[in-house]
């Protein structure tokens, strides 16, 4: 429940959605921030150009950065497309309004991001000559960074067009920049690919140079150039990364080299979208979270996914025939006791796979876990020997009964997944047991029908009730907490919740096989209809 | 690179970022559609409420519907916020020369998701009387599903305010708009807690009603009420679910059921925004992606991550002066039959840690992966036995040879981790051994300095030329690719991304232990600085 670092974003919208407000709020949703957004534009734009633009009132302007600074507040700030000199106006007026005039702290506070967009990737002047100015004398600093391209930086520096031939030529314009008033001066040199002086001959580089105007000092840092078409909207979502690692607290060194990176990973997974110069990908940073997390609406989502995902089969477990013989005490004593014999023996070979997951960790509230589990089968066994010598089966008659079939499958079954897979796999195998004979407890010893609870008349009482009991349920409740909590701590892939879950099913199918075994029944089906994984 | 359903967004702004298009986007994306828009209006807005609108002009709505569905293209669209009657009427026009007449197939493929945006949360009015009239004729007849909550509902079929007081009543109102030309009607019981006939007494559900206006039938679906403050976009944010998931090819039936469970999750892993009614957690479903996918620009992300977590240890490993002494030719003879006798007794348990990783696989291209570097590691052997038998060591004697120290706690650690953990520990644990390997003989193979080539002057060449040679190189190629695969395959949380570089730094430290024990130093240091984790 903790917030997020906030970033507005001053700028146009791209209909398009790769550029503008659009790009900038992906981009700070995508490095972990919240997006706001005061409008100043909206264009009819796409992949092939911007076809049209119209202004947003200055007032109208103002009015939106004054709503969001004082009812969101923000980390951070990043200005894009400005439309004109009365908008810059606007801004420096609201920026002034809310942090202070700049030289006493407000630039300081307001964090901001200067992308001078003039002229968009596919050509379009994004801003009138006469803006420029004010853009140079009232923006700029206000500035902590301005993040121009070669172009944009020769424009704002009254430079030649092209004349920035060299990282040298980078370094004097980014200090001719600084001395507007910028804090730092971050040029970007994606325009201009150089011959790498290191590794494969012909391997082409582009230096990306960060002035700092207060010790007059460059960092520059070599990336690969990347000669790709799909980077419409990569000046706004680099501006947006930079004031979104700003919002988080990051020093501008460190931000800027984080923001390339996005955008460099951004460029590398876009994918196609519409015919002309398509947008990044901006959350090549982000999955798909297989499950959602625990929450008032959805406690138990991992527990939950593993008995819905073959619901059928789970039904045809809890619902079994067989404890519902034991509730009601017509269960011939024959199958009781084939039962509670053969369960004798599946509790060892429980005991030994709990064993094994306290093997398969290091973290000692977990081996304490799977060790508690282990004493717990040893307590349940001792009902089992109690039945048996009340029914005149002796101890050792017990252990000599063979391991049937059934019991066999499901044992191996349950020890081989553990020694294959890792703990949790483990802690899945095992759980239908521990989640199932809880249910059935639960369920049967507060049901109101098709229950006989005096032991007199049912013999078979006491397993309802042991089952129902309080430390049966809690162990269960610790159970399911241990399954849910791994999964918060350690998300999974949807392919492994799908493995996870074919497991569970399984078990669960080998659970009916047993008590089918035990009723005489034929053994369980060992496919069946599953449910389509959440997507 | 394939492209993603497309869903556009014909709504107002919301600066606040809570509702309108920012909603709608954040929406579309977290549910894997790449996201469109028309501005139809600005607001200055907040937490708190709609502080200011302001229209854009209706030309310019157009425009923006015209350029991004002649471009980009569509799979769905939802409206929002129309603002007036000439809006309205703009985008039934737009629809109408894209998609053709609503009644010859238009409506079919504009998949048009309608939020009746007339009041928001916070009681503003954002639809003038004058223009609901053009909404009812104009743009519900267009509308594949219409989203109303009860009020709107009520409003839209012209009830009074607060008749619909039961399920009966939303099913009759439901199938009144039904008659307005719609397809679907999905009306949402937010604002209507029922007392549940089932669980707990006094727990509260709504009943969220599909109305299907072609067969005239209604399918509800109960849900838990939540009393929760964090509901500003809500409506947005269900009717953007609802297209994205039109747009991915759902059925209506399916489409409206995964939206709320994904609005309903939103609103429970909401966290604070403002002083007023905050937003949801749009990207709730979404989370950080813990390494880069492989791209042009870092195509191994997952082992230059192992590698580079303790940099330092592995450098200590591949320039270790042992392989060097054997390239120049100046390692002792005794050093080197040391090395090589404990190396065959490394391999053999190596071999059977990789027999292991077999075990842990049910997929037969991973378990022919593993049995080849079993096959590998025999071959490796023989080497080995040769060079034993060339200075006088039979194989009788190297077999009878003990394990060192170093190599006992080298090779158990490798066979531990591989049982205790899953098939990608088995992977991981034994990477270093390969992959530093093959890096020694391939630096050294190509080495212009501090290399002896003459297998006359330098005994041990043949074991460097064996290391650079191809077939090892291509084994070490295979071995990382397996790596990479599997975490494209099955992305792992941060934690276990740590585990796993803690479990490759600890093998690279006792491959050191290894070699220093070759050359009698005392034995590596098993501790060393980490770097940070990726955040």
């Amino acid at each position: 429940m903790t917030s997020l670092p906030r970033v507005l974003t001053i700028a146009g919208s791209d209909s398009g959605g790769g550029a503008g407000i659009q790009a900038d709020l992906k981009t700070i949703a995508a490095l972990g921030c919240y997006g706001t957004s005061a409008l100043t534009a909206i264009t009819a734009q796409d992949t092939l150009g911007v076809h049209a633009v119209e202004g947003i009132s200055t007032g109208m302007v103002k009015h939106q950065i004054q709503v969001v600074l004082g009812d969101i507040g923000t980390d951070a700030i990043k200005t894009g497309m400005l439309f004109s000199r009365e908008t810059i106006e606007a801004v420096v007026e609201a920026l002034g309004a809310h942090f202070g005039p700049r030289d006493r702290g407000g630039r300081e506070k307001a964090r901001l991001v200067v992308d001078p967009v003039c002229v968009s990737t596919s050509g379009h002047s994004l801003l009138p000559l006469e803006a420029v100015d004010t853009l140079r004398r009232e923006c700029l600093p206000w500035a902590t960074v301005l993040t121009p391209n070669i172009p944009e930086a020769e424009f704002l520096a009254d430079w030649e067009k092209g004349s920035i031939r060299s990282v040298d030529d980078m370094e004097r314009c980014a200090s001719e920049l600084g001395a507007l008033g910028v804090r730092y001066v971050y040029l970007k040199g994606g325009h201009m690919p150089l011959e790498s002086r290191q590794g494969e001959p012909g391997r082409k580089v582009v230096v990306d140079l960060l002035w700092d105007a207060d010790t007059r000092t460059a960092t520059k840092e070599e990336r690969p150039y990347l000669d790709v078409k799909n980077t419409h909207g990569t000046g706004c979502t680099l501006a947006a990364a930079i004031a979104s690692e700003l919002a988080k607290g990051q020093p501008v060194q460190r931000a800027v080299v984080t923001a390339a990176d996005y955008v460099a990973a951004a460029i590398a997974a876009a994918y196609p979208v519409g015919r002309g110069s398509g947008p990044v990908n901006h959350f090549h940073s982000l999955m798909p979270r297989t499950l959602s997390l625990p929450s008032p609406h959805s406690p138990t989502p991992f527990t939950d996914f593993l008995i819905n995902y073959n619901r059928a089969a789970w039904d045809r477990y809890v619902f079994h025939p067989f404890p519902q013989g034991l509730a009601d005490g017509s269960m011939p004593l024959d199958s009781f006791l084939h039962f509670i014999q053969q369960d004798y023996h599946f509790l060892k070979q429980y005991g030994r796979s709990n064993s094994l997951a306290a093997y398969k960790t290091d973290d000692m509230l977990q081996m304490a876990g799977s060790i508690q589990i282990v004493n717990d089968v040893i307590r349940e066994t001792e009902m089992h020997v109690k039945y048996c010598e009340k029914y005149g089966i002796s101890r050792a008659e017990l252990q000599a009964v063979p391991e049937s079939l059934s019991n066999i499958a499901y044992t191996r079954y349950v020890l081989d997944t553990s020694m294959q897979g890792d703990l949790l796999d483990a802690r899945v195998v095992t759980a239908p047991c521990l989640i199932g004979y809880g249910h059935v407890g639960k369920r049967l010893l507060a049901a109101q029908d098709g229950v006989e609870r005096d032991e007199e008349k049912n013999p078979y009482w006491g397993w309802i009730a042991e089952y129902g009991s309080d430390w049966y349920q809690g162990a269960v409740q610790k159970g399911i907490q241990l399954l849910e909590d791994s999964l918060v701590a350690n998300p999974i892939s949807p392919a492994r919740l799908l493995e996870l879950a074919k497991v569970f099913e399984k078990a669960t199918l080998l659970e009916i096989a047993f008590w089918d075994a035990a009723v005489g029944a034929d053994g369980a089906e060992m496919t069946a209809q599953r449910r389509d994984l959440p997507h």
